[in-house]
């Protein structure tokens, strides 16, 4: 074990500073105080090291060769809006931050790609694209707070994925500082290539393991067109909700959004609010060309399952229907803390999954409000408990449930990513074989294990 | 090295028939002799030892077992219609093929997806899922004739690439067996998921390289809905025809296809067909709702580029406009015997590129015929030549090209592989670090290097 593993301040922090500006290199306690945390809940338990604020690629290529140097741990870090604790640093860690370096080096309408830095907010970037009639579709609806960079690493999505896809169809090419402190650039700046084995695709979802992303080429494509139209339902009973988003899909309908919002909390938003509303809510988005048209089928749909429906074009209405999804996560933090969970199954077995969630809930004596993105079968189960900290039932309870979401074919985690949360349940996803082939890749990456070590792996 | 290696047939061949059914253990000569050859034009030396005919997931793992335990070399095959010399096997070497592993195991209408063997024909899947309304887009112009595993094996792109994605958009799980003989699930059935590394994206273009595809669970998508428009042009000369198409993109329209034919390549055509034409030519095919507006706009845009346009949406007419593009390849042969190249610039500079094959074809007196995916800047500079391998000249000139192409921003093989063939050029796009950080995770797969050795990296 490394002298900073063992929490000793490691020797060699004065050659670090010999080699950054001053003010990149930051040991202020108040500063390195937030670095403790990222919105999982989770908190280390100690204070990292120091921080390096890079403002440039070569100043993260000095703090790894630093790194490797002296053994010490590295914790990559943007905005810090993680929900799996992969962000987080403690004691005897080194965070190097890339959340200061946000300029975007290019825009090309011809080739439909820009260059960007890794620390510039996905929303601050589409709204500059978007005066070029452009748009990079990954859409965390953390997007105002959330990097680029960091949505690269945890291979972000959204609601607008079922549709659009994840962060990962893209991105084209990154430049990347391994743990070595060299830099590569994978991928290539053109829309097809497949030279070499594709370490851009392994990078994305890779939450700091790999290698440290200090720039990125990004695939865009033009704003979509046509007006578009939101219809909103609710329903009696979840199990139905869930039916009737399954027959929009099997009508091959693809929906922009499509939102499914539990009854627990649609009622907890309701005593939120003050707006009288009951049952299950699904939400539903069209656009493109056909939307008014596709929004009409949709809205028959809803009905034929028993929906009490609305379906508008008004942007002023439609905000109110969309807001009953976006309201939910305040909602739920009004009744006390919240962890969020997310699983994902595939999308026939959606019905069965909130069953399995209420079924443990009400097992555990827990709370446990459910919203899906049910267009991708994506569904963020969330506990609400009293105190800072989820008791042994919560634990208990998700455990129950992430095992149910594994039965039912599904995954640990749609979009959050492994970070610390998961950890323990993934063997039973990946089996015994692949973990032991993952743990190799990483180490041909990071031989000595310095990057983000104890998370996600 | 190992005895295979060194030509001697491996004493344990008998170990392995004692494991395998024997009409799967194939040492005919006159069934190894076709494993000497792809669809590259290239040739091994000598035949191979034999083939595993895999009709099952567990004939693959035996296969591996057996090879790592007596070092012998793999060569992973299935329809053997690779451009890049991928699937070629020589002496000393064991073909494990899944050429006749084709069932579909499910296919799902709500989840949008399906499970297969690798060895199902593409055309052969998308007939079967057609009567579902369903679609796999992955589109190589060998859809009839080549395998899912094979497009997945070498992330195939084709004619509707840049609007639908090349394959890595289009795999959600893989069934793998790696080069020790054991079985892994990668990825995950649900739409989205980000639990550990994506070894599914790893694998995906990764030529046989890292473990054999013996299972996959696909994404898929409604067959698109509307009539398609088809519009051709003529044009004086290729950088115009390539503003043209540059125009469109530039428009933020996104066609179906956009295809640029090279005026070497249309006056081959005109002369292999009969008919009468002149120039070079652009193909563009829009789908979906907005077909019949956009196709006009399209139509204007060539047209005020001094194209000399046909629009139409008869399917007779159409398929005579599209053939312009589908038989180029045969009447580039009419004249000789042709090697494909395949590179990718950013769309941005794909006149640069014409302009850059011509004159490192004038330079070494080559005849050099070229055609493009113009919707994504994917060129197929061909090599028409007499005799039945390229000549020096050949390949100075190809050594130029790919240089030109790098120059640009470019990328070394857009679809068909690096393979055996491009191998010498990896390092000038790939550079050193990252080069060795690619064995590194290939050597994570297989220590032993037996699994397509001297291919692809
Ligand atoms: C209100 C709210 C809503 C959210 N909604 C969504 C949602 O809809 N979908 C979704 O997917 N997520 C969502 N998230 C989670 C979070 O916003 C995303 O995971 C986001 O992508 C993290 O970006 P970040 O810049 O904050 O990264 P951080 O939290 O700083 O880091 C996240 C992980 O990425 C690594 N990392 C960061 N930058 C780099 C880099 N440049 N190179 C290498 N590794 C790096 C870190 O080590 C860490 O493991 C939400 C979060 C909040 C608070
Ligand atoms: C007329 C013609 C047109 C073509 N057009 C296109 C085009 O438009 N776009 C395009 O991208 N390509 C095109 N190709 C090239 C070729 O068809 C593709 O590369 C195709 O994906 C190869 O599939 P296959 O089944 O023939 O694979 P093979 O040729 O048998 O193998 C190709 C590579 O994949 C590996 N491999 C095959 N199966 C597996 C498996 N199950 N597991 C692991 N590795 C495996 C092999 O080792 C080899 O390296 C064309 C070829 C021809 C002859």
């Amino acid at each position: 074990m490394s002298a900073a593993a063992a929490g000793a301040p490691p020797a060699g922090l004065d050659a670090l500073r010999a080699v950054l500006p001053a003010h990149v290199l930051v040991t202020d306690p108040a500063r390195l105080e937030p670095m403790r945390a990222d919105k999982s809940g989770h908190r280390s338990a100690a204070a990292p090291l120091a921080i390096v604020e890079a403002e440039a690629a070569s100043h993260v290529q000095a703090a790894m060769r630093w790194a490797s140097e002296h053994g010490v741990p590295v914790v990559p870090r943007a905005a810090g809006t993680g929900l799996a604790g992969g962000a987080i640093a403690g004691g005897g860690e080194l965070v190097v931050s890339v959340d200061t370096m946000r300029r975007v080096l290019d825009v090309s309408l011809i080739d439909q790609s820009c260059v960007v830095e890794p620390g510039i907010r996905n929303a601050e970037l589409n709204e500059l694209l978007a005066a070029h009639g452009l748009w990079w579709p990954p859409d965390p609806a953390s997007r105002a707070i959330s990097t680029v960079g960091g949505n690269i690493a945890t291979n972000a999505g959204g609601l607008l994925c079922a549709k659009y896809g994840v962060t990962r169809e893209w991105v084209l090419a990154l430049d990347v500082v391994l743990a070595d402190g060299s830099l590569i650039s994978t991928g290539h700046r053109t829309v097809k290539g497949v030279t070499g084995l594709d370490l851009t695709a392994l990078m994305i979802g890779s939450e700091g393991t790999l290698g440290i992303v200090v720039g990125a080429t990004l695939k865009l494509r033009p704003i979509v067109e046509g007006a578009v139209w939101t219809v909103g339902a609710f329903f009696d009973d979840e199990a139905t909700a869930a039916a009737a988003c399954t027959a929009i899909t099997a009508a091959r309908i693809r929906p922009a959004i499509m939102e499914l919002v539990g009854i627990d909390a649609v009622s907890m938003l309701a005593a939120y609010s003050g707006q009288p509303m009951e049952g299950a809510f699904v939400l539903v988005q069209t656009d493109d060309l056909g939307a008014a048209a596709t929004s009409e089928t949709v809205a028959q749909i809803l009905a034929a399952h028993g929906g009490r429906v609305e379906r508008t074009d008004d942007a002023s209405r439609s905000d109110v229907l969309v807001q009953v999804r976006r309201q939910v996560h305040f909602a739920l933090e009004s009744f006390g803390t919240v962890l969020v969970e997310d699983i994902a199954v595939p999308r026939s077995r959606m019905a069965e999954m909130f069953r399995a969630c209420h079924e443990a809930a009400a097992r555990h004596g827990v709370r446990l409000a459910v919203t899906a993105h049910a267009g991708d079968g994506n569904l963020h189960p969330t506990f609400v408990f009293d105190g800072e900290v989820p008791s042994d039932a919560v634990w208990a309870c998700a455990n129950e449930v992430f095992a149910a979401g594994i039965a039912l074919g599904g995954t640990l985690t749609g979009e959050h990513g492994v970070g610390i949360l998961k950890r323990r349940w993934l063997i039973d996803e990946l089996g015994e074989r692949q973990l032991a082939l993952q743990r190799a890749v990483k180490a041909a990456f990071d031989p000595q294990g310095i990057l983000n070590p104890g998370k996600a792996l």
